[in-house]
């Protein structure tokens, strides 16, 4: 019996959804799937367990004392603890050591009492952990040294196996041991997200050479997304196995995209991913910024979560994901450097416009940005707390 | 009678909408109003006036020839010619300089034979015309010395005369002249996308200063966008006076706003310009990117013809605007750097999608990138005119 990826060959499994009989029994607590022997300690005796969180509630469709709130970006630059423990470690070093990444993580569940961590990581963490030439520099972003654009440029992209991230495995150990009840969201960048950066070589606004080869060579493209699908499911899976209780894929540019171009070019290896991770029963979230067409199709790619960003009113949302889905947001985060009164006024427009969803986790509708006031994050976690027991 | 701004007393004017029975000759014969007296040449001895052109009679709803074509910054940095005659010419410069303007504004119209020009502008020249302290800074964009954060900066914002901008209507009377049957779009940025250069003092992803003063405080929020409403509404009756047969009103980052918040917040101010102008009877066209939940409240402000970015199929978009509007686009612009076949396939996706709009006026989704091929934009002009003439 598989009890971790220590038996595994490396890049085994990738294609194929995790068989249930093979998840140990941590999984299968944080999993829906429950106990299944008698080693296993019954839920009614931890009555703190992630699965009984508001959280993972919402994320099931089930009833909830309260709606469960975290923010995208929460554990970053917003916060004076945070850069006072980066001060001098490079992003993506910050990344690899196990303590730095518990210590940034559970820095905004201190601090805010939010209901989830997220794990923090960068979504080129797995590029590099398969030994991508990159860097993310400070000011610009993840900069690429040689830009995938041919067929012969796939070859830098090998299988990721647990052992190319055993930081993260370590750190997700710390992180549950300490998070006790609140439940640890793992994290990874989407294949299109994953594969602008890598045909651009770095940050673009327009993805012009990304969209090329999109266009131009599409064999290229669903062979480059496939392998990233790959990629980014072995990476979801160290987490999960690891202890994270839900997931989210980041598909942070897929807003640049028209519906037909992501159905045909993009769902496929987003699926994938979805596809591959379904077994663990941990929920798996989807999220893009200026993602307001591209909803449903977000959520036909296998996410149980949609996240929205706040230029689409949740009941909207809603009608075009269609039911059977949580949702997730979806507060403008520029509103959090208004008035307390405004943005008081602002997150009961979007509970409102929320009330009626089989799920609902709030969240801002976007990243946290770095100059927000941390003290406003705080009331706004009490006030939705306030405002939403039941 | 009023033959031009010659006679107005400055500022004169800019609340109401122009009574049609002062309009001139030259802007009754442009406009859909036909002439008027024996003194006008009818219609029909002007075979190819700028009214009969198929791009105003697609702006109108009236059947056409072939779909018309015109490109977003098709005067600019996509074209070599462009690049050498703004030789060491700054950019604010530039726009100032009537024969330049001309030269340039013209080059896309013989290059590419679109079937409109547009203007050669920025969006923040009338803002430079009345005085504010800004410069575009080369690869960095509108830069403003004092940004408006208080009750007290609106003192700034004086009302924009036609005397302001006096290098506007020299060089459209030139325009108009050497264009012949080409109609010529005038072009002015919206109130939002004016005031958000100017509370943020430069371009910006985010726009936080600008929405904590909507969401803050939003008396001076509404002030600020009705001053800027007045001095837009002047500098496109400047324009049309001088000639212009259609204008189009770019609230560039509206796409940012939740469409709450755009009703509330913008719509009065885009409603305003929009009725300072209904009385000449020139199409007014209405674009930003990323609106795809506010196509329906940009059409609501006043507009004839609603521009739609590349995210929205058309006859989506034309569902969410409803009747009685035309529709403009949207091929994503970066299709273009995709081989000929592929811009082409993509091209009948947005005919196809465009086929049983009311009037439909082909262009991209965006402005065109400065690192497109310009043979591509010529190729694609003729692609749209043979694959759609009746």
């Amino acid at each position: 019996m598989r009890e971790g990826y220590g038996d595994r060959s490396p890049g085994a499994g990738l294609d194929t959804p995790a068989p249930v009989q093979g998840l140990n029994s941590a999984v299968r607590r944080r999993a829906k799937l429950g106990p299944v022997s008698a080693n296993d300690a019954p839920r009614a005796q931890q009555p703190s367990a992630p699965y009984d969180s508001a959280f993972l509630k919402a994320c099931r469709r089930e009833p909830v004392p309260h709606t469960p709130v975290w923010f995208m970006r929460q554990a970053g630059r917003s916060l004076p603890e945070y850069r006072k423990v980066r001060e001098g470690v490079p992003m993506l070093e910050s990344c690899m050591r196990p303590e730095l990444v518990t210590e940034i993580t559970l820095q905004p569940v201190r601090r805010h009492g939010v209901d989830a961590a997220i794990y923090f990581s960068d979504i080129v963490v797995p590029l590099k952990a398969i030994g991508i030439d990159l860097d993310i520099k400070p000011g610009v972003g993840p900069v690429v040294e040689h830009p995938i654009r041919t067929r012969a440029d796939l070859a830098q992209l090998r299988d990721l196996t647990p052992e190319d991230v055993s930081y993260v495995t370590e750190a997700i150990g710390l992180l549950t041991r300490e998070l006790g009840s609140t439940p640890l969201i793992g994290f990874a960048g989407a294949p299109f997200t994953l594969a602008s950066y890598l045909v651009e070589g770095g940050p673009s606004r327009t993805y012009e050479n990304a969209k090329a080869m999109m266009y131009g060579d599409p064999e290229l493209w669903a062979d480059l997304l496939d392998r990233l699908a790959d990629i980014t499911a072995a990476f979801l899976k160290v987490q999960i196995e690891a202890g994270a209780s839900a997931v989210q894929l980041f598909d942070s540019w897929a807003g640049a995209l028209a519906p037909v171009d992501y159905r045909r070019s993009v769902l496929p290896a987003s699926a994938k991913v979805f596809e591959a991770v379904a077994g663990y029963g941990v929920p798996r979230i989807h999220f893009g910024v200026g993602t307001g067409e591209l909803l449903g199709l977000m959520g036909e790619a296998g996410a149980d979560v949609v996240g929205v960003d706040w230029r689409v009113p949740m009941d909207e949302a809603a009608r075009r994901i269609g039911p059977g889905k949580a949702l997730q947001g979806n507060l403008d985060p520029t509103v959090l450097f208004a008035p307390t009164e405004a943005v008081e006024a602002k997150t009961l427009e979007v509970l409102d416009s929320a009330k009626d969803l089989e799920g609902h986790i709030f969240n801002l509708g976007h990243g946290v940005m770095p100059s927000t006031d941390p003290d406003a994050l705080t009331r706004l976690v009490e006030h939705v707390h306030t405002r939403t027991a039941r």
